[in-house]
């Protein structure tokens, strides 16, 4: 078994004993004769999975016990649709649009309401976090949303906007449980696990209890209701089992690494290696302004296109992969979540280095 | 490695080698160094899964051209909504109502439109299948609407509902690749997969392309719209991509057993052994009418609720699990979707032979 180094933006590396643990209990789940896949989501043991998975959760981001964690299905693009549906009883939100996820949010958002760009980074390729100190909030506005790490464009929100009050709503789908977030500061944060927590197929949803009640939009699938999913702890219907029971696993991984403090300190080593060896080298440059570079996702172009192409499959060849950057951006982009060791990082810069060499 | 015999109404029992294999590719799929849990949806190696999965699906099944396979996610649950939100112009609908989920999606169409109840089997606990000979159907119906099978009560229909000329849309998650059907006669076929195909986490809808616009109901999130994902060959966003590898690999076995003809073979006999023991007993019986029995549900009570109990768990003891019947109906369920050996059907017999006659 020969494993590459993964940069992929989503679904994305996961942590090798996470991966070897769920082969190993594959056919037989911890003596109960079956696999996770197989399991009833009302059974005993697939309700230890969940409850068990939900804990940590907690425990690792500290979760007030007035905000309800749900483990939904349809990804951020679905949740796009869920918070006007949800929130939206003045048909009027806020949206700071910072990149396509966000930009996508507001759209849909247009559907139900009265969506209002409040601050946007358009004007340069999403290549900053605009001013959010004073944006033009206005009273009847239901919430202010952002995407917290604009995973496409490498940027990411070190201050949370100043929202005069408002409740805040956060796609946090690429910077999840990366580092510590005071989560009282928000009325809802989500984000699709599969960038930094697990498989492809979830949605986590941590979400102020008072938001969640029967007063949706008219026409809300019972589906998306987030009262159908809470009063039933997200199993109203049968939920992506397999999924969570991974996430879970990488909630266990993290307890162990040390917690969100720890991998924050550990993101940042990661990130300062990548970004000090772009910020000195002269071939590769980032794209990014430097107070806004997100710590997970980072893009770099050489400034010649034939150049990008030939760095990305020299590298693919020397087993570093997915570093293509995402078509809107172009280049290259290094996506260095929670399960990206150093090690990747350190052997990304230094075949980096002998491309340049090569390469000036 | 002990497996028992699981007897799950769904999540359900899945092929050992299926599970074998997937073990096997946790760490490195083929040579690509990485899970397919950490692969970019966006990737070769990964389209090259789901396009197989499609290929292979709608060989099976003998899909016309004019069919779109969709890969969705939300579950049965979720794509009760957007039955009518994608079908409902003139917002009025038939169902028919045999069991608890059809039940649902009858309310959930009621949130968009009207809709009538045809038929329904509610007087006698839905323990048949309505006569659908000569429905009250009227012309301005958008469209008639079934759950083929009936995963509680244990009931199918053996016959297709005489829809007048109405597009037909069946839901399909619990006898999903059981037994051939010849989908022009439908307009939608659909199922969650965590029963008859894979792990939860997807629903697989086969629709008719005509029925594919972007004339939806306003207010149908995008993510909803069918024409969203057709468009995207359901890449819109990230799909579930472990669950639809899974799945894949159950359609690769389904071929190996020689296709859906022969799976309705075992199926019948598997079926006939539980059933014709159950015709013997003088403590067992099977709850449903004859001649709407399903193939993969067969729900059984011995008329005391304490022997009931006393069956569930020595049965439990001898690895025979999930056989607890649901909670609406009482007494037991034995659910032997494709993936249960024939062996395993009369394990349990010789199991309830011994069980009768030490509690006659």
């Amino acid at each position: 078994m020969a494993r590459v180094y993964n940069f992929s933006a989503g679904p994305a590396v996961l942590p090798e004993e996470v991966l070897k643990e769920a082969a190993e209990e594959m056919m037989d789940y911890r003596g109960s004769g079956m696999s996770v896949m197989e399991m009833s989501h009302r059974s005993k043991v697939y309700d230890n999975i969940i409850k068990e998975a939900e804990a940590d959760l907690r425990e690792l981001m500290n979760i007030p016990d007035n905000y309800k964690v749900l483990f939904l299905q349809g990804g951020a693009s679905q949740f796009f649709a869920e918070v006007p549906m949800n929130m939206m009883k003045n048909k009027k939100a806020g949206y700071i649009v910072t990149g396509q996820w966000a930009k996508k949010a507001y759209q849909e958002a247009k559907i139900y309401g009265e969506a209002v760009e409040l601050a946007s980074s358009a004007d340069k390729t999403f290549s900053y976090i605009p001013d959010c100190s004073d944006l033009p909030i206005t009273d009847d506005m239901d919430y202010v949303y952002i995407c917290e790490n604009n995973t496409i464009y490498g940027t990411k929100f070190k201050t949370l906007p100043n929202t005069k009050g408002k409740d805040l709503v956060s796609d946090v789908s690429s910077c999840f449980l990366s580092e510590p977030v005071d989560v009282s500061k928000y009325a809802v944060i989500y984000g699709g696990v599969q960038k930094n927590v697990g498989p492809a197929g979830c949605v986590i949803a941590i979400i102020r209890e008072d938001l969640i009640t029967d007063d949706v939009l008219p026409g809300t699938p019972t589906m998306l209701k987030w009262k159908t999913q809470a009063d039933a702890d997200s199993l109203y219907n049968t939920p992506p089992c397999y999924t969570i029971y991974i996430c879970g696993k990488v909630f266990k991984w993290l307890k162990k690494m040390g917690g969100l403090e720890k991998m924050k300190e550990l993101n940042e080593q990661k990130a300062k290696i990548l970004y000090d060896f772009l910020d000195s080298s002269e071939l590769f440059k980032g794209t990014v302004a430097k107070e806004d570079r997100s710590l997970m996702n980072v893009p770099f172009v050489t400034g010649n296109e034939e150049l990008d192409a030939k760095f990305v499959a020299e590298a693919k060849a020397a087993g570093f992969e997915n570093l293509k950057g995402h078509r809107s951006v172009g280049g290259m982009r290094a996506s260095i979540y929670n399960a990206m060791p150093i090690e990747g990082v350190k052997a990304l810069v230094e075949f980096m280095k002998k491309f340049e060499a090569e390469n000036k």
